[in-house]
Formats: structure tokens, C-alpha cells, sequence
């Protein structure tokens, strides 16, 4: 049997309630995530380009686009969809392989379920399946297939947008075998569009050829025996430095990769994560103002200058690739969102202030997720703290109420505080829904 | 300058009119193999798959699907279009890289001039100059790319559609190089799906991928500067085993690469059509039929027997890989169209007592594009013919005569003969019509 086939197996013959329960849990705060950062991304003229030419589109009413009143085909909803949620860089990580599972797999997982109408369990259930064979064939080539340049959001996603789909839709093996050969072929993607439109369009891609390869799959669609495997497959063309079918297979349906996927707190590259934990704990629990903060002082990993070492950042994208700037906003707002980054906050002159106030020494005994942080205040006092582990890593996930938290801000920038709160609560219930219609609902902007 | 950005000059500058005349002659040609081989092609269960997911899509109607009664949005229009030319292996060859040009580009450029209301020469000259970026981003990475598992219709021809697109809608050189960026990054399809749908996809996902680069381009999508040579790009990604710069650009606006591009008079592999061409020309002249025929003997080139050598073929699929079927096939249809290889032709006993009577012999000799045939008569006639290079090769391009003929027999398994004849006229003065709508429309079935 190819190695296709069997992953092909699993997905079709797993039943819906013996999947872990805290595998379901992690689907549901997925999707909060994933609605959290894609209401807020729809907003922007980056989205603009992207809904506008879904209007244009014109297709039936079958599948809706979240943050607008736009509802559309299947294909082109779960392509927008995987664009807004991968356009602020603020979805989740797989963290062995840099996969950003949610973004391909969830928005075309959702746009089969509101089409066929399947109920809520059977939902999450296809996105854990989904998730789970992007992030298996990730790990298959990793890191060669990323060092030679391909983004794997992109490419490994497309295999988990067509599983979680065609498990929406009750794909047999063999059909679900036609539908990995049919995506699989699409896989794209390079990182040279790193920094533009084009990486959010990878998920967004990856999205739409999943969804449309399980809905042809199903009609009789035919493509490889063994996309992945065959002589002229993924394995053997995208990746022929190296790959490994143990790595693939290994404990398939025992180990779950969704335990090594984080959701992000900071709207801003990970290696600044400890830090931002550091300052808003003690913000919080001493209640500091700007006013008072004579220096932070940190000591990090050597990453941390190296990749976010931006000094005097002028514009808001330019804040999220400065340490100082992440620091300064979370002593000043408590939180590292997209609002934190706007050009507007780069130029706050009290962020600004706390900013110059921001010092960093290297030590190389810090891990990457860690940090020391020392507080002086002009009256003296000193606060010290040591993150061990920053929130959204493997050891130490965002909690709920982090999560709702990160949700609320982001939501309400959109919807009101009242349709902010059912959505959230509809996702919670989800596995006891009916179908999917009161989230995909909740999601849009109310129809006039 | 970027390379991407000197083809992207190159596309967005060049004039209509400045273009040489039998460019213009030859984007006529292709059209009309497009329109003949994907009418044939949209009667088939394979057709169905894709024409019915596309009316389900229900998109506004912008665009038209050949021998449908369909008319949806660019993308999907250009994505059937694309999957219908390509679906019976029939359509051009560009011969120095397999690549198929028409397949991944007219589908683009046609659903773009459709909406834009593009004029007929405007449309064909953005046929030429997409054709010729797809032409040209292939012969830079062969060999290199189609040898390691790469079907180059997809990944060079999503550039060619980009081009082709974004030139109809009158991009400027900045926009097309992202127009390029965004297809170029979507450049997809392995070898591994040949013998499946997944192969006519390619061109298809190509079409579509090209035209929706082209508008998101224009509404300010941004991409790479240079998403061929940047140091994760195309090159260095798609094809690390090699590429040459100088092979892209040489001699760029003086030669053309729709000089090299043949067009296939019989629907099968290319090896066995100097000896269809010999058996037909016999055929013709002595007005001979099966009774008649004692042997049919004939010298060839080594890869004849390697790849065509299925010795009783026992469905349809299997005569294409018989050149004894295909001898005895156009003995007595004198033609090798799809029509030559149905599952009732192969069982055939008037075409399978000639097949018995084939004969091969391999003489090393004997170029890839040329035979020797000998026919003997039961009555001891005996006729001789050398065909030096096949029809269809650059050395004897198929005369208008022939494609005319190719194009009646299978435009008329959709088409009246009377509607048939108008769309080759509307073809045939493309060039001097306001628009192309008289193309898009005697190419669907007539509306109830």
C-alpha cells in the first residue's frame, strides 16, 4: 500500500468521538484564533484586493467570507479565507517544521462543512484530520524542503486542505487518495514573495485547490496512486534533498501533532515573545505606567538583536522587526496586536519615550523562548522576572483566557462586543452543533 | 534590472501592429487547434467532471467555456478551457522543451479579452507575447526542470497566461512583474499524475492562476521584483540543477519561438506520425482500402517500437500506444484523431486484420521525425514512400489545408457544419474585428 494510501486510510476511517477530547479543544481554539486574526486582517487594503475580486467573482452563495457580508463558492471563499488568516503573520505555528497548519486547512475544511452541511463535531474533527496530514507531510521533508526555498504553509497545507475536506464530504480511501493526487499536484509556493501579498495568497491557494480537489475527487476526478511517494511525486520532486516516510508515518492516530502547534500572543516574530511576557506580567502585577520606568533591561537570546534589532523603527511594520519597540508597547498598551504596530504607534512619542529606555544584553546560555527582564523605576524600585517558557510555545501553550483576551481585542475591531461574545460562545459549543451556521454567520458583518 | 522585469519590458512594450505577420497567422492557428481539439474534448465523461464543478460555481457570467452553453468568470472559465485543450494530449508542442503553449495561455488571454472587451488583434498579440514568456522561462530551465519530475506546462506556462492576461489589460512593466510574481509562485504540477486528470489540470490551473495574477496585479497586488532569477525563485527553487539567463533573453523581440511550435495532426504520441503520414499519403494517392493490403512494412526510428509498441491493443487508450494501431487506423480512416481511438476502433476487425500486417523494423538511421513505408498489395502491387520530417514538425509545419481539415472533423462533433465554418472564419479575421465576441460565442453550444 503507498504511502498515499495509508495516510489516505487513516483519515477516512477515523471516527469523530474517539479522536482525544483535547484534540477538539485545540480545533475550537484554532478556529477562535483563526477568526480572531482574520476579522481584524479584513479591514486593511491588503484584504480589500482580495474580497473585491471575490465579489467580482460572483459565484453562488454557498460559503461565507469572514469580516464581510460576502458569501460565495467554496473555492473562493476557502481562498480568501486562507489569505486573511495568514496576511497579518499572527496565526499558529507548528514549531518542528514553521508550518502555519490553521491557514490552509480551517478555511477549507469550514467552506465544505457549510456546504454540505455537516454537523459541528464532524467539523472539527476533519480540521484535526486536515491538520494533522499537513503537519505529517511537513515533517516528511523537513528542513530540506524548506531550505531550498519552498514555503511550507503553502505546500505541505494544500495536502491538509484537500484531506480535511474531502473528510468533510465522506471521501472514501481510494477517493481521498485522488483528491491528495489532485492537490498535491498544486502544491506552490516559494519564499522569494516572502513580504508581500504573495505568502498570505500560499494558504489562501492551498485552500482553494484542497477544497476544489476533494469536491472533484468526488465526482471521479482521477490522479496518482501515490502523490507523495511515486517516482514523480512531492517527495521526489519538492523535496529531493531528502525526506522520511518513518517521520510521516510514525504513531500515526497515537502521537497528534497539534500538541507542537502554538498560537501567537504577540503580532510580531517569536523570538521577541519572552520579552513582551515579561513586561506585561510585570505591568500588570504592578499596576506601572510609563512615567515611571527608568529602564528595562533584558538579557536574551542572541536572535533577538539579530532578527528584531531595528532601533528607531519609523513606520509600523518596521516596529515588529524592533525589540525595543515590541517592549516599550507592551509596558505602554499591555499587548503586542496588530494595533500595536500602525504606523501611528511607531511615532507615539510616550512609546517612543519607554522605547530609548530598552536595553538587551546577549547571553547564549538564554534558550530562544526565555528571558531575564529587570525593571528599574525612577523611584528605585526593581522588578525582576524570568520567563522560562514564552506563552504560545509547545511547553507552555496560551491559555484560554490569554486567548480570549487576544480574541476580544481583534474581534471587536469588526463586530460589536455583544456578536464578538455569541460567536465565541458558538465555536465553543461547536461539537454539540447541528451544522456549522451559527459560526459561519456570526463571522460576517450583519446583512443589511 | 531584474530579468523579470526585462521580460516584463519586453510583454508591456511591444506594439500590435509591430509584431511580425505570421506571428499573428500562427496565434490564428493555435486558436483554431484549441477551438477543434477542446469542442471534441468537452463531449467526454472527462470533460464533465470540470464543466459540471463549474456550473455549480455559479460565477457572474463573464466568460465563456468552449462547447458548453456556460459562461462564468475569468478564472474558472480559463481553468475549464485550459483542463479541455490539454485533455486528449492533442494540442500544440513547442518542440525544444515539450512545453504546450497554447493550452496554458489562450484560455488566459481569451477569458481577459472576453471581459476587457479587448479587440481581435490586441488579443492575439497578447496570445503571441504570452506564449512566447512561457516559450522562453521553459527553454531557460532545460532540460534541468522537466528531468526532475516537473510537467513544464504548468510551471512555465503560468507565466505565459500572467503575461498573456496582464498584457490584454494593459498592465505597465512594474505591474506585470508582479502580476508574474503572483503566477510564478503558484507554478505547479509533477509528472507523477500523467495518465490521470491531474495532467490536463496542470494547463488549466495555469490559465486560471495567470488571469487572476493579472487582475489582482492591476488592483495593486504586490509579489517579488523578481520572482524568476531571485535567489528563492523560480531558478533557484523550481529547476537548482540549472538555468541559463542568456537562453531566456537571447535574441528577445527578434525571435520567435512559435517558429518551433508544431501543431499534431493525429492524436498520439508524435513517434509514430511520419508513419501515419506516410500510410495516409499512400492512402490517398491509390485510393486504397483494407481488402487490398498485403503488408504494411516500414523502417523507423528505435523509439517507435520502445514507446509505441502495444501489439494488440484492447481499449482505445491502448491504440495510442500501438503504432500498428495507428497504422492500420489511418489505412482505413485515413485520419488519427480521438474519433481513431475509441474502444470500438480498437476492436475493430476490418482495423485489427491490418494491424496483423504492420510491420517495424528499427534502423538507427532513421531521424526521429522521418520513415521509410513500404505498402504491398494481395494483387503484388507494391507502393513506397520516404516522409523526411512528420507533419507538424518545425521542418514541415501542418499546412492550413490539413488543419482545416483536422478542425472539421472534430469541431463537427459539436457544431453544425454551417457554425463550424462561421467560427473558423471568425477566427480566420480575428485581426481586423472591435472585439472577440463573435469567437466566444460560435465557440458554445447555441443557447436554448
Amino acid at each position: 500500500m503507498s504511502v498515499t494510501h495509508t495516510l489516505a486510510e487513516f483519515v477516512a476511517d477515523a471516527e469523530d468521538g474517539a479522536l482525544p477530547d483535547w484534540t477538539i479543544h485545540e480545533a475550537k481554539r484554532t478556529l477562535l484564533n483563526l477568526l480572531a486574526i482574520s476579522l481584524s486582517a479584513s479591514r486593511s487594503d491588503d484584504a480589500k484586493i482580495i474580497i473585491d475580486w471575490a465579489r467580482h467573482e460572483g459565484c453562488h452563495e454557498r460559503a461565507s467570507i469572514v469580516g464581510s457580508d460576502l458569501r460565495t463558492s467554496q473555492s473562493t471563499a476557502a481562498l480568501v479565507n486562507g489569505y486573511l488568516c495568514h496576511l497579518q503573520d499572527y496565526d499558529d505555528t507548528h514549531f518542528p517544521t514553521v508550518l502555519h497548519p490553521t491557514a490552509p486547512v480551517w478555511p477549507a475544511v469550514l467552506a465544505a462543512a457549510e456546504e454540505a452541511g455537516a454537523n459541528g463535531l464532524a467539523t472539527l474533527a476533519a480540521f484535526v484530520l486536515g491538520a494533522e496530514t499537513a503537519c505529517r507531510v511537513a515533517i516528511s521533508v523537513h528542513p530540506w524542503h524548506y531550505d531550498a526555498g519552498w514555503h511550507i504553509t503553502g505546500t505541505a497545507g494544500v495536502f491538509g486542505a484537500a484531506a480535511g475536506a474531502g473528510r468533510v464530504l465522506g471521501l472514501e480511501p481510494r477517493e481521498l487518495v485522488a483528491a491528495l493526487g489532485a492537490a498535491g499536484t498544486r502544491a506552490s509556493g516559494v519564499r522569494e514573495v516572502f513580504g508581500s501579498h504573495g505568502k498570505p495568497l500560499h494558504a489562501g491557494q492551498a485552500a482553494s485547490s484542497g477544497v476544489q480537489a476533494a469536491s472533484w475527487a468526488r465526482a471521479g476526478f482521477t490522479a496518482s496512486d501515490d502523490i507523495i511517494g511515486g517516482r514523480r511525486g512531492f517527495w521526489a520532486v519538492l523535496s529531493p534533498a531528502g525526506h522520511s516516510e518513518e517521520a510521516l508515518l510514525y504513531d500515526l492516530g497515537e502521537r497528534w501533532e497539534l500538541r507542537m502547534n502554538g498560537l501567537k500572543p504577540y503580532a510580531n516574530g517569536v523570538v521577541s515573545h519572552p520579552l513582551q511576557d515579561a513586561v506585561i506580567e510585570l505591568r500588570n502585577a504592578h499596576e506601572l505606567t510609563a512615567d515611571q520606568v527608568a529602564s528595562i533591561e533584558a538579557r536574551v537570546h542572541p536572535l533577538v538583536p539579530e532578527l528584531m534589532g531595528k532601533t528607531d523603527p519609523r513606520v509600523g511594520l518596521e516596529g515588529k522587526f524592533s525589540f525595543r519597540h515590541c517592549a516599550a508597547a507592551a509596558l505602554v498598551d499591555g499587548a503586542g496586536h496588530d494595533a500595536q504596530f500602525t504606523d501611528e504607534k511607531v511615532k507615539d512619542p510616550v512609546i517612543a519615550a519607554v522605547r530609548k529606555k530598552v536595553l538587551a544584553t546577549v547571553d547564549e546560555s538564554v534558550r530562544e523562548d526565555e528571558v531575564y527582564v529587570t525593571i528599574k523605576l525612577t523611584d528605585g524600585t526593581q522588578h525582576d522576572i524570568h520567563v522560562e517558557h514564552a506563552t504560545g510555545s509547545p511547553e507552555n501553550p496560551m491559555s484560554d483566557i490569554v486567548l480570549r483576551a487576544k480574541y476580544d481585542a481583534l474581534a471587536r475591531e469588526v463586530l460589536t462586543a455583544e456578536r464578538a461574545d455569541e460567536l465565541w460562545h458558538a465555536v465553543w459549543t461547536l461539537d454539540e452543533a447541528p451544522d456549522v451556521a451559527a459560526v459561519t454567520e456570526l463571522m460576517q458583518l450583519p446583512r443589511k
